[in-house]
């Protein structure tokens, strides 16, 4: 019932708006004796900075990571750990509109409806900058999976499909693609989008190796119902799919078949349709998410809307935005993924030892 | 981090293998004074109860509930309802196969992976079996929110789109289709996947009418967070959309907009591509979901595998199964949507009273 | 927010009135390849099971228990463990005053004020019989820590102290008394409460030895909160104690201190005040909580009360009932020592490995 | 499982340590439309505050308390408030002692056994700072349940009992005592104990007027279980007592009733024997609870004990410490008080309405 916290054994809680004084999160359930430093989290946080094309939003925020409790001499100790970070490059009178107004795709109504009122300051709680307290989070949540690999990419933007896979290349482009073709194909893309004022939708998939066989649980504890859970609570995301997903509602059982043969501590599969789950626990394999995003709300096209008072309206959304979120999603994705995988390990190590 | 459970204002436990003696829920959090009666839940289960065509399994089972608590003189008190069905129709030597080799696609490798040993009769715990008792638990769900109505269909098998939406046609059929059309071509097809010992997929819409705007909430608490997790706990689901899903990622923010006018009590809106849900919160439009159904992985033509000791084996399922579980699935996707949104109007009420 | 469930990672959910067709447990996280049956469950209900005195309350009920799901081959499958216990000697008839009328100290008008209605059955949820379904759960919790040893044993009746100790005399009086010259004089002294339709309060002692230091968790997941909750949530207790309780704010630091020696594995103390937890986590010496019982508010004495319709009214409580409510809360309290430590034992696994 | 939060509908999570940069806490759940701004928390966080009476430790720490998020233009919005303190005042170097021995009766041991590694600088996470953010967060529930008063004194201490109850006097003298008497002779008591560096116990009683009936719940949610969690978790805390607590295990069932008689809106009760709690939920009647706090462990009589190698030593603790911690306890009862009954408000009303 915290509507800001999430996961069970490793549970963090984050907390702060879009242009309050500073947002952070606070991990807890955190094995002890694991080394971590602020140096540990901000190339996360700096790989989902906004800032850093032209690609995304022009807002300029360091994004500098503080470590306030829960590590002693270099060692996590147990106990809490705080993340700050602070805000510093708000710009609150760009969205006095909003104040008055709904903005269609937004939070604003639904905020209002719920709560009877809401911090309109760049979106306030609602606002993606959120999503770097789960970045932040989520590195602390590597620390406790070195087994496993994680690696999130832009497979698609604006229905524009990435072919090629070179994961040395993710790192290379703005757009987290592993296809070099198609990241200088989204320049364009995303390019025209921006000018126009326009925005685009995008694919994110993510693929964690290294996943042991037995992590996840039944029926309501699902690996893949914890992960649709984590990842439809980004911003903008509109699905979710493990392995085949959709196509999988296409396919025969035969064609979906994952074959086993024997292999050297544990089976071999001839393929993975399934995405590294079979039944909520996973199988060994790596484990395959792909997550929609839509494109922002945030358009220089007037939409129709109405005011707080009810009467009619048009509303365009000036501030500084991203023209495609789904590419600063990629790194929240595999934030999510790196939360969701910790915090199994250690229930798994709970029930079975 | 109970395995076993959903929710949390309105909370179920659901407990019972597929070939044990019975199986059951046990509901939380009820409200007080509302009427209720096994012939309240009844209905429920003899929709999604198998063997009533044969186009699903031929096990035979009358999925009789017993209300062994929480009711007195015909309305809930506030304290738990347990409810169970009894299993009559067990033949466990059908899986004996089962029990030295893992089937592929199944849960029993990962179940064996995880815990050293399973329940291999009917697939036990990881049966879907076990939806029974979400359908009953849904079932009073559906008493706290006698604002909304909730219709699951079936609009895809084997990549077979339904078109027409006559809702009355749902109980028609024994496919939960709104379109006739559909269900006379999907005899077809099920039935030559039957016959062959294949199976299909499937896509479940689920939309719910009457959601008041406000329910849900930010972060990790999102209703359509909330929803996914539902929905990929389903057996056999591996894609979950709100509103428009995946094709949001297509389209440009423009064509993506949810124009807003003054309507009477709260706005009205143009579209709907956001599915009834902003910022994790419900806008007063219908929720849609949509959810995709793998074919099961009994299938009668033989898969690679290996058994129990990692040797190379082969195994085919014989036993009685579902050629497409998706079909009844559209009761267990009506039956978590009423859970959700229950557990929502409470959660919602806690907070803003 | 699960009113009916208790623990986090072995957790269980009770369900069931005093009158109604059963009770019941789930138990959910029980780590698998344990061995259980009904034999392993049952001597501990029989410990608790009213009517073997005339000590305690005469009805009689054989409080069999059935395990229902989560056992496969007479090991635990890892999956929730349903427990059902049948109740076959309800008189509703007896409580057919109390239908109208609160009994003073019973939790009738504060149900009546929660719901708006009651189970006025035997006091239906708040019957002490739902701790039948507590006492099961609990057989089922000392599976998982086979390391520990716990007693419980009362101590005071009445006001009248137990002063010897002889763990052995615990099972040979009616009383669960470890000093037989206490058990004797506890006889009269029941006795004559139970002949003038009178009540005595109790208070019961538990010790668990072979604890390992470390569990347990600092601030709000404290062993001594955790064992403070599970007990004040038995009925009839007012009062719950660690180590010296009360009299430890009438000691000196000095007096109170626990001095260590150096010792094999780990230190030696030299006493005991804490009662074996230290900053909420244990510290390796016994675990020892003190537990108060009040007196039941059945008595025979009429006592001023107001029926439902708020007019002035007298109530006697007629039905079967303990003379003295605390005798029988001694396997209770085991039970809820056994559940609160194996749930800590997997937390402390998950957390530290 | 988390282990820093408390609370269900309104939850609360803390972080820091003593001698960190900071600690602070975050509080989920609160309604929304609520006036908070610094100055409804910064009175109760300066009566716990040290370094105000000889009484108390000598560290000076000015408390003061920031809101960084959850609250716009006065009011709270729904989303988390976080609350941080600065520690401006530590000196670790008192502690290096600490850091090599174990002092008895101190978390020192535990926490090492537990985690292999402790943050020794003031105790770290188990020092008692850490009530200051428990404080706070207690700020905040007081504003949601206004029809509530909650008054916390110190009763005893070291074993000197105060007899008068004149409720103005409480904020008058250092000893939060509502009797001038066993205030003058507690200083001389006191100061005795500090003089000698020994330490003394107390008891603190917390009575809550205005809860009306019907919050809390039966079972594994009383409201005594509860406040028995809340309170047995704050430092020092050994044991607790709801209304008569062990005294009630000494009284017959005639002496222990609480009648009724016919009230205005809902019955009077003639005595309050239960605490105003019935079946685990209130009664109309102030809820009582009684807490009892031992002598710190932080004496100058040097203690044998052992270092970390399981060498034999002896500690003496220097540092600046409370000679009575229990004093300041009771404002720290009272937050733990405000924090379960605002909790409790919410859930009533998402069950019942």
């Amino acid at each position: 019932m915290s509507f800001n916290s999430f996961g069970h054994a490793l549970r963090f809680t984050t907390w702060g708006e879009s242009h309050g004084p500073a947002l952070g999160a606070v991990v807890d359930g955190c094995p002890p004796g694991l080394s971590l430093s602020e140096a540990d989290i901000q190339p996360f946080l700096d790989a989902r900075r906004p800032g850093q094309s032209r690609f995304t939003t022009q807002r300029r925020e360091p994004d500098q990571v503080r470590v306030l409790s829960g590590v002693f001499e270099g060692k996590t100790t147990g106990t809490p750990i705080s993340l700050m970070i602070e805000n510093v490059d708000q710009r609150s009178k760009d969205y006095s509109e909003v104040a008055k107004a709904y903005r269609p795709g937004h939070a604003d109504w639904a905020y209002d409806a719920k709560y009877g009122l809401r911090d309109w300051r760049g979106g306030g709680r609602s606002s993606a900058r959120e999503t770097a307290a789960r970045v932040a989070a989520g590195a602390v949540a590597r620390l406790v999976i070195p087994e496993v690999a994680i690696l999130a990419r832009v497979i698609e933007i604006g229905g524009d499909k990435a072919e090629g896979f070179d994961p040395d290349e993710v790192a290379r482009n703005p757009f987290f693609c592993a296809d070099a073709d198609a990241a200088e194909r989204w320049e364009a893309l995303v390019d025209d989008a921006r000018k126009s004022g326009s925005s685009l939708g995008a694919v994110v998939e993510c693929v964690a190796t290294g996943v042991p066989a037995g992590w996840g649980a039944p029926i309501y504890a699902k690996l893949d119902a914890e992960l649709a859970h984590a990842m439809m609570g980004i911003n903008a995301v509109k699905g979710v799919e493990i392995g085949e997903g959709f196509k999988a509602a296409r396919l025969s059982g035969e064609e979906n078949a994952d074959p086993m043969r024997p292999g050297e501590d544990s089976p071999e599969f001839l393929a993975n349709h399934a995405g590294g789950i079979a039944g909520g626990i996973s199988t060994g394999q790596p484990v395959v998410v792909r997550v929609a995003f839509k494109p922002t709300s945030s358009i220089l096209t007037p939409v129709e809307t109405v005011d707080r008072e009810g009467n009619a309206a048009e509303i365009m959304t000036k501030g500084r935005h991203d023209p495609c979120v789904g590419i600063r999603g990629a790194p929240v994705v595999e934030a999510m993924m790196a939360l969701v995988l910790a915090d199994q390990k250690l229930l798994h190590r709970a029930q079975c030892g």
